[in-house]
């Protein structure tokens, strides 16, 4: 009878291993293993389950996306890491088309590498430049064809929880992504839909159903994602506290969103995730970059206005050391400033009523930065154009519509 | 040095104990303890600073306040478990004018014991009833004159952190309320203030000061906040995931603001925690009343209003099982109903520019609770009747002025 009541079931975790995959073979079965149930399954983090599921060939929504920099060509160490994880998925890795070497790769991963001749066929030569550095992630956004797209930095290793078992990054994500968010009132127990918590005394009922999640935000262990001031005057600040929690950030409420360890749905929000801000002085570590923090505000300002919602907590990913913060002081200050600028901006953009779908969204803030920022910094004018521009090309590719297969 | 550097540290927290004795006594003989360094010295939450400032008779500006409810006289168990904690202060204990049988208090704590009389005495006996069952607690932040309030229900006793080492509530609300509050944008990391934390990149400088935090709201472990609906379908579910971290609540969201379990700054934010709504059938479990809630929700619009913090998360306390949740359930169903309007009426309040004291502002809520739900159910014209009369009597009784001693 479980079978026929999985539609009621929101939390399978619970369950006993042997009766889990007994549950799961007989919906197989049944013919009941619809995409909810399977993300379902997928949500109890199972290795079972996912064994299965690779054994059965059954389709996974997911691709895990990793962009990869030109200071480390060598993936071989970063992949062997994440194999018990990565080699359930198809991945995406796309090489920066600024890096001269070859990728090392190890086997045993069903992967496409996309590089520099790719992005040219696909978008361009004229266009390939926008996926330079650490924009080259966004090409792998582009020509996912997956519901969720999850993407993890390369100085990132799997981290440990409190109990140092390993953090499974990609069920963590799933799980954030396939449970509703609940922007309009804060649950001061964190994600209520988490196994164990629940909305406290207090929480209207109308609200507790909440809404679609299109966008989980994980955070780092080790080095976390400070700015280069931060990490010059605090050269040994390290991020040791695991934190078990994940919380909806409530509507109107800015943040700045990390693209080291995000998820997203591609079909929800997929074409607000892009390369637009490029600072003049960018360079090859992450802290010299804004491309993220800008197009973190974006998404977010789009989630609010379409009533999607945006978590941020668990999953962690140990992160690594990398690059010398004094050396990149220089170049950072361009990226510190800005940001006065930029979140008053996008605390005060209401979007219209006309603004249905993810694309128009781009288009209206698009088209706000062009009117209020594009005369004080010729950066914001080119974000602008880089955001319209962006549009069409998801369009173009044919990222918009959704189709099985990568 | 360290002495006349003070000004400039922010946690001594990181020093070992000889040291952070000497520097206390140094501090002293230097005529340096003031108010803010006597704060310092009290976040770290050390027993060898409290035993101290206790031997040396110096003012500590924290009342904890222990509200008692019909159900319970017997106070044995509870202040035996808090022992360690509370004996440390100066206790208010404020005895449910319901409650008939005598109050039994171990000995060995510095406290004043407020009943019936006295609370005739003070407000007056027509006034007196405001402060029957849950809220009898408001008596004693009426009379209190210290400059932080920390409330406690009498169910809850001190919980255990993840490494097993006991929770100091007190030390805790006093770090978050003596520590900045960031509601303007959220910071990923959760409280940057906290040891170990910062400000991630993208976070603006210009707002990395933060602003006063006004209240803090801790959590509870095993029986958590619910209400009796959620008790009764889940009766055997139970917090036991406890999260560290604490974070500030961004501006204009609202929360379900418990009053189990907070601290707040008296002389800032004092006359919004009040006692106004009351359900008609109001009972004696923390399920059946909705005092806190409201408040809660006008406590935040005042913080929005008046640009201060409330922070939410640690410190927990461990609370116990109590009432028959079905039972409840009837009387709990006017609460549930009652937040379909508050919230959203909450949601839309915006004070004048005139409104510069907290005082100004509960006034001007309780208009406008008058004008936009009084017709609606008298129990919000007496709730909007209620906090009137309670700024007057705020004020009347002196809790405006600040002066030492209680």
């Amino acid at each position: 009878s479980a079978v026929h009541n999985l539609s009621n079931i929101t939390d399978l975790s619970p369950l006993p291993d042997h009766i889990l995959i007994e549950l799961f073979l007989r919906t197989l079965r049944a013919g009941k293993l619809t995409e909810r149930v399977l993300k379902l399954f997928i949500a109890t983090g199972k290795d079972e389950v996912f064994s299965l599921i690779q054994a059965l060939n059954i389709q996974v929504t997911v691709t895990p996306v990793l962009p990869t920099r030109a200071l480390r060509p060598d993936l071989t160490s970063f992949m062997n890491e994440w194999r018990t994880i990565f080699s359930r998925f198809h991945l995406i890795i796309v090489k920066d088309p600024d890096l001269k070497e070859e990728l090392k790769i190890p086997e045993g991963f069903n992967l496409d590498v996309y590089k520099k001749p790719d992005i040219d066929r696909v978008v361009g030569t004229s266009t390939s430049t926008i996926f330079s550095g650490y924009s080259c992630r966004y090409f792998g956004y582009l020509v996912s064809r997956k519901k969720y797209i999850i993407s993890v930095d390369d100085d990132c290793y799997p981290a440990k929880d409190n109990k140092g078992i390993l953090v499974d990054a990609v069920a963590q994500h799933i799980t954030n992504l396939t449970t509703p968010a609940t922007p309009f009132f804060f649950n001061t127990l964190y994600d209520p839909f988490t196994e164990g918590a629940d909305f406290v005394r207090g929480y209207p009922f109308s609200l507790r159903s909440g809404v679609q999640c299109a966008l989980s935000c994980g955070l780092w262990l080790n080095l976390a994602d400070y700015d280069a001031p931060t990490q010059a005057l605090k050269p040994e600040e390290r991020n040791s506290r695991y934190v078990d929690a994940v919380l909806t950030v409530p509507a109107r409420t800015l943040m700045p969103i990390s693209g080291i360890n995000i998820a997203f749905n591609r079909e929800v929000i997929g074409p607000a995730l892009l390369p637009s801000l490029r600072l003049g002085g960018e360079g090859k570590f992450r802290w010299e970059t804004m491309e993220d923090i800008w197009s973190g505000m974006c998404v977010k300002v789009v989630c609010d206005h379409l009533g999607h919602g945006v978590k941020t907590g668990m999953p962690y990913v140990w992160r690594n050391d990398r690059g010398d913060a004094i050396a990149s002081l220089r170049k950072e200050w361009e990226g510190v400033k800005l940001m006065e600028e930029v979140v008053p901006f996008f605390q005060s953009v209401r979007l219209s009523r006309e603004a249905k779908t993810t694309e128009d969204c781009v288009a209206e803030v698009a088209n706000v930065v062009k009117e209020q920022l594009g005369s004080k910094d010729p950066m914001f004018a080119r974000a602008a154009k880089a955001m319209v521009d962006w549009v069409k090309l998801w369009k173009s590719v044919g990222s918009s519509t959704s189709s099985p297969g990568a």
